[in-house]
C-alpha cells in the first residue's frame, strides 16, 4: 500500500459485536479438534494471533510484497517467500495491481501470488483488494475466488481513480468503507479485514481530524486492524496512535515501515504518497544519491533506530515492512532488532500449508520431503487430512503431476546454470554418479561448479542430512544415487536445533531412512543382502522400477511411521510415514523428474540425453527403513554388505 | 457335545466353492484396514486362524463349556473363562441346552454365555445350536440374534428328539445337515460352521461307512471343520481321520478329548454317548472309584499320553477339550503337553473384545484399565472405534452404567467375603485407608483377612503395579487412595514379560500415571504443589468431585497418550490415553462404586455406611500424568511435597 484514498462518506457506522462470537468457520475451531493440536496458533485466525501477541507483548513483524511483472519474477518471488518465511513473519501481504489483471489465474496476478504464499509457502497472507471502478459483481467474484483458494484476510482499499477526475458513483464503491461493509454483508465473518491508516492524514482529506473520523468509520464497519502508511519519524506514528485511541479506535494499529533502499525508489514513493521527506533525511541522502550501498546502509540505520523507538514506546508490538520485494535491507533490520527468528521452531517436520482446510493435516509420506509444494499440489483436492487419510482404507488417489511448468514447482535455477551443475555433456552413468556425489559433498564438479540442487532436491542438503554426509558420499560414488535420507533419532528433545520440531517439552524420534536410484545389478545383490537373517525382520524395503515392477517385504500395505513425537498432554504425533500405496504415486514423479528436469536439458538423440533416458528406463527406485531406531543405523552396513557381494559374487 | 444324532438324509450335497471368496464381511477384511494391524489373527475368521495353524504346524487347543444352572454359576464360569483364556485357546464353545431356554436373555442361557465370552472375555467362541423340534422361524431368530451379538461361529447339531420316538418331519429340520444348509442359505458366508464327527460311527447310524457318508454330506453342505465325539484310544481317531480323507473330506478334523475326572461323570457320559469304555481303563478305575483325586490323576495321565500320540502322529495340530466346566485337569494336561501359553503375548495393553465390530478398536481411556468389561458394556453402541472415536470432535457419549447387577460386571466375591476384606464395621476414614493399604501390600487386615479386591479392582495387583508397591503403600497409608497407576517406561522391548505387548521386534513406552481419591484438605495442598514451577509444565492433572467440580491444566480438552508402541513396518500405536472428556463419565462410575459395591454392604444409617457415604460426597478423584517419560517418575515427589506442605503449612 502506497497510496490509499480515504473515505469521505458520512454514513453511520454499522455496529458489529465481537467478531469471534459469530462466523461458522471461526466458531468450529474452538471445539475439540479432530487431530492433535501441536501449535495453537495454527488453528487461530490472523486477528486472534495478533491479539495473542498484543496480550503477551511478544514482538512480531510482517512483510509487504507486490506481484511480479514476469513469470521468472514470480519464481524468484516465491523462493523469496520461502527464505523470508524462515524469519517467522506473522503474515505477509500482497498488493492489488488493477493494471495487472489482479484477480486472474496468471502466475503474476495478485490473486495467484497470494494463493501460492498461503498454500505452497505456508504463510498467513493478506490479499489487498481495491474497489473503485469495479462493479459489485466483480468484487464479489474476486472475494469468492479468494475464499475458494483458502485466503482468509483482505486489506480493503479504495484504489486510485482512473484518470484525473474523481467522480463519486451513487450506489457504487467509492471508498474503502464501502468495501468493508460489502465484505461483512456478503461473507459475514469469514474474512479478517485490514484497513489503511494515515499518520499524517490522507492527502485528499479535508483535515487530519476528518481523516481520523473516516478511519473510525472503517473500523466500525467491520475492520479488524489497521496498517499505516509509511512515515519518517516515530513521533508521527505515536501521536497518530494516541489520536486514534482518543476517538475510540481500539483495534490493533500496525506501523508501516519503509526502509530507504535507494534514491529513486524513495523519490517515486514520495511522489505517489504525497509525503514530504524531512529535511534531515534529505540532507544525508542528496550527497550520496549515486551510492546505492551507502543509501541502503543509511536506510537500515534509520529504520532500526525508528523501530527501536516504536518498540520501546510500549505501544507497539508489531512492525509492518514495505519490502519493495527486496530481501537484504529488511532482513538486516529485523536481525538487528532481534525479531527475525534465527531458528524458528518447526511445527512439524515438514512445511505446513496455511490453507484453513489443511489445518488438520498432520501426516505425510516421507517421499515428498524435498518436494512439499508438489505434495500440496497433488493432494489439493483431498477433503480431509489424516487421521483420516493415512488411516483410511481407500487409496490416497493423488492428483497427477504433469504440470512441471507451474511456477511454484519449477526449479529456481535457469537452464544454463543447471547444465553447468549437472554437466554440459555426460559421458556415462558414472558422470551422473559424480553429479550426485558433488551435490552431497559440496565439492565443485569437473568444471569447478558447485552442485547446489538436483531434480529431486531444489535446496542444499538439510542440516540433518549433513549428519550422514560422509556415508552418503561414499555410496553415491558407487552408484547408489540417494535422493532422500534421515538419521535415526531415539528421543531427542523437541527443541533440538537440528532434528527438533513441535512444541517444547517433548521428545522426537526417527527411524533411519534411505531412498535412492540404482542399477538392476546392484538391486540383485541388495536383495540378497536384505533377505539375510540379519536384516529380514529389521529392514523394510520397497523396490520399484519405472514400469511399476515392485518388490517389498512390507506387511499388508500398511504405512510405517518414520518420524514421531511425544508431547506433554497430547496424543502421539506421527507426521511422516513410508506408505506403500503413495510410494507408487511418488515413483511416477521421481522417475519423471529424470526426464522433465534433466534429460530435456539436452538435445534429443544426444548421448547425454540417452544416458539419462537409460537410467530412467533401467534403474530401480529403492526405499529402506531400519526399524531398530534405538540401535545404530544398519543401512550403511546393508550398503557395505551389498558392495562386498558385488566385489566377490562367487564367495556368497 | 455329548451325543449328536447323525443325518440319514440322502439329499445331494449342495456344492459350495471356497468360502473365502464370497461373503461381504469376510472380503472387506483383506483390504487395507483403517487402523494399524498389530495382530493379523485379530482380523481373521476362525477357519482362517485354524488353517493358519494347520499350515504352520503350530499346536493349539480349544475348550468346551456348558451353560451354568444358576446366576452365581454364571459369575463363576465367566471368571473361569478369564483364567482359562490366559492359556491361549484358539476358541471356546458353549453347548446348547434346549431345556435351559438357550436363546433367551437369561444370564444362564447358552446365547448369553457365548455373548459374554466373545464380547467381555475376548474369546473366539462357537455357539452350539440344535435344530430338531424347532421351526425354521425359531432357528432363524436364534441365528439373527447370535449375529447381532457378534457371534461368528455355529456348531450345527441335530439335538436329541423329545421323547423316545423319533419322527422325521417333512420340510423340517431332521438332521444337522438341514441346519448347515439353512445357515448357508439364510446367512450366506457370515458364519463359520462346525459339525460333529463320530470316530466310532454314530450309535444310530446303519453303519460306520454310512455315518462317514453323512459326515461328508454335512461338509459338502457348507461346514468348515469337524470336531469329534470323544474316544478312548488315539488309534480310533487316526483311523477315522484316514477314512474321512479316503472319502474326500478335506476340512480340518479336531479330535475331542475327554479327560476322565471322576467315576460318576464318566458313567453318565458313557450312557449318553453310548460308547464303550475299554477294558484296560475299566480295570484301573473300578478299584479306585471312590477316590476322586486318584481317578483324576489317572485321567490326566491317560489324556496326556493319548494327546501325545495324536500330536506325534503328524496328523493333528489342535485338540478340543471337554472340560465339564472344570479347570484343574484340563489346565494340567495342557501345561504338561506344553501348549498352555504360560505368557501369552498381550496384543494390546488391555483385553481386546472378540466382537467383529471392535476389531479396529485400538485405543481406550486408561480409567477403565481394571474394569474392561464395564468399558465394553458402556461403549457397546459405538459404531466405530478409533482412529475415529478418540480423534473425533464429538464427545464419546458413553452409555450409562446403572446395571451393576449384570453378572459380568459383578464382583466375583460374595457379600460375606467382601465384608471380611473391607471391614464388618468401619470406625473412621482411616479404616478405609487401611483397606486400601492392605490391598496394595498383600498383608492381612486386622481380622487376619487378605484384601484381594477393591470395588475398582476385582483382581489382585497387576505385575507392573507391583513395581510401584512400596510407594503406593506409603501414600495409601496417608489417605491417597489409589485405584490405578502405571510406571513410566522408556522404550522396553515389546516382548518384556511385565510391560510388553504387541508383536515382537517393537518397543513400548509409558508415561507414569497415578489415580486416586483423596480429601479436600489434601487437594488444597496438592494443587499448591502442582502449580509450582517444578511441576506445572511437567505434570498434567484432572481433579473432580462427585458433583463434577473440575480442576485441570490439560490443554484444549485433548487426550494425552500414556501408553504407546513402535513396531517394525507399522504406524505408531497409542492404545491408552488420559482423555478429559471420558474422565467425566468415568468419575460417575468411580464415585458410584463407593456406594454400589461398598456402602450397600452395610445397614442404612449405620456408621460404616455413613463413612463411605461421607467419602463419596466429599473426596476428590484425581489423575496425574508425568509427561517426562525418559526421566525418573516425579509423581512420588509430588506426593512427598504435598505431605510436607500438610505437615508444615505455615512454612510455605
Amino acid at each position: 500500500m502506497v497510496n490509499e484514498p480515504h473515505s469521505a462518506s458520512n454514513g453511520s457506522a454499522s455496529s458489529r459485536s465481537d467478531g469471534s462470537s459469530s462466523g461458522s468457520e471461526g466458531s468450529k475451531d474452538s471445539s475439540r479438534c479432530s487431530t492433535p493440536v501441536l501449535d495453537a496458533e495454527r488453528h487461530e485466525r490472523l486477528r486472534e494471533k495478533m491479539r495473542r501477541r498484543y496480550d503477551s507483548g511478544d514482538k512480531w513483524f510482517s512483510l509487504e510484497f507486490f506481484p511480479p511483472r514476469t513469470a521468472n519474477g514470480a519464481v524468484n518471488l516465491i523462493s523469496r517467500f520461502d527464505r523470508m518465511g524462515m524469519g517467522g513473519p506473522l503474515f505477509i501481504d500482497v498488493t492489488w495491481h488493477p493494471a495487472g489483471d489482479p484477480g486472474s489465474d496468471k502466475e503474476t496476478s495478485s490473486m495467484i501470488i497470494a494463493n501460492t504464499a498461503v498454500n505452497y509457502c505456508g504463510l498467513e497472507t493478506i490479499l489487498h483488494m481495491t474497489c473503485c471502478n469495479q462493479t459489485k459483481e466483480e468484487i464479489t467474484g474476486h472475494l469468492q475466488k479468494a475464499k475458494r483458494l483458502g485466503l482468509k484476510n483482505i486489506m480493503a482499499l479504495r484504489g486510485d481513480p482512473i484518470g484525473e477526475e474523481w467522480e463519486e458513483e451513487v450506489e457504487g464503491f467509492n471508498y474503502a468503507v464501502d468495501l468493508v461493509k460489502h465484505i461483512r454483508c456478503e461473507f459475514n465473518d469469514y474474512f479478517d479485514i485490514c484497513v489503511a491508516g494515515y499518520p499524517k492524514g490522507h492527502p485528499e482529506a479535508e483535515s487530519y481530524e476528518a481523516d481520523l473520523r473516516h478511519l473510525k468509520e472503517k473500523v466500525s464497519a467491520g475492520a479488524d486492524f489497521i496498517i499505516t502508511q509509511l512515515f519518517f519519524r516515530s513521533e508521527t506514528f505515536l501521536a497518530f496512535m494516541k489520536d486514534c485511541q482518543a476517538i475510540g479506535i481500539t483495534c490493533p494499529i500496525v506501523p508501516g515501515i519503509f526502509p530507504i533502499q535507494g534514491y529513486h525508489s524513495l523519490r517515486q514513493l514520495v511522489k505517489l504518497s504525497k509525503l514530504e521527506v524531512p529535511q534531515e533525511i534529505k540532507e544525508v541522502i542528496e550527497p550520496i544519491k549515486d551510492n546505492d550501498a551507502a543509501i541502503r546502509n543509511y536506510g537500515v540505520e534509520l529504520a532500526v533506530s525508528m523501530c527501536r523507538e516504536l518498540l520501546d514506546s510500549g505501544m507497539v508490538s508489531g512492525l509492518h515492512f514495505y519490502t519493495l520485494n527486496r530481501e537484504v535491507a529488511t532482513t538486516e533490520i529485523l536481525k538487528r532488532l532481534g525479531i527475525w527468528k534465527e531458528d524458528p521452531r518447526r511445527p512439524l517436520p515438514w512445511a505446513v500449508s496455511a490453507h484453513p482446510k489443511r489445518r488438520v493435516e498432520d501426516v505425510r509420506p516421507i517421499f515428498w520431503a524435498s518436494r512439499p509444494k508438489s505434495y500440496i499440489h497433488r493432494t489439493q483436492e483431498w477433503d480431509d487430512f489424516p487421521n483420516g487419510r493415512w488411516g483410511n482404507s481407500s487409496s490416497p488417489a493423488f492428483g497427477e503431476l504433469k504440470d512441471y511448468y507451474l511456477f511454484y514447482l519449477k526449479s529456481k535455477s535457469p537452464r544454463e546454470e543447471l547444465l553447468k551443475m549437472w554437466g554440459e555433456e555426460l559421458m556415462s552413468e558414472e558422470s551422473v554418479f559424480e553429479v550426485f556425489t558433488c551435490y552431497i559433498s559440496g565439492e565443485p564438479n569437473r568444471e569447478g561448479q558447485k552442485v547446489t540442487c538436483l531434480p529431486w532436491n531444489d535446496d542444499p542438503l538439510a542440516a540433518e542430512t549433513n549428519l550422514l554426509k560422509e556415508q552418503l558420499e561414499k555410496v553415491n560414488r558407487r552408484g547408489i544415487l540417494t535422493i532422500n535420507s534421515q538419521p535415526n533419532i531415539n528421543g531427542k528433545p523437541s527443541t533440538d536445533p537440528i532434528v527438533g520440531w513441535g512444541p517444547s517439552g517433548g521428545y522426537v524420534f526417527q527411524k533411519a531412512y534411505l531412498e535412492f536410484f540404482t542399477s538392476s545389478e546392484n538391486i540383485t545383490a541388495l536383495l540378497k543382502v536384505l533377505k539375510t537373517k540379519k536384516y529380514e525382520l529389521r529392514v523394510n524395503y520397497h523396490i520399484v522400477n519405472v514400469r511399476g515392477e515392485n518388490i517389498t517385504n512390507a506387511p499388508d500395505l500398511q504405512p510405517n511411521a518414520v518420524t514421531w513425537g511425544i508431547f506433554p498432554g497430547r496424543e502421539i504425533i506421527q507426521p511422516t510415514v513410508v506408505d506403500p500405496v503413495s510410494f507408487m504415486y511418488w515413483k511416477d514423479e521421481a522417475f519423471a523428474l529424470w526426464i522433465e528436469q534433466w534429460a530435456k536439458l539436452y538435445e534429443e538423440e544426444s548421448p547425454s540425453r540417452m544416458i539419462i533416458q537409460y537410467i530412467h528406463d533401467n534403474y530401480y527406485l529403492v526405499n529402506l527403513v531400519d526399524n531398530e531406531f534405538p540401535l545404530e543405523n544398519c543401512l550403511w552396513q546393508v550398503m557395505e554388505d551389498t558392495f562386498e557381494l558385488l566385489n566377490c559374487p562367487t564367495e556368497q
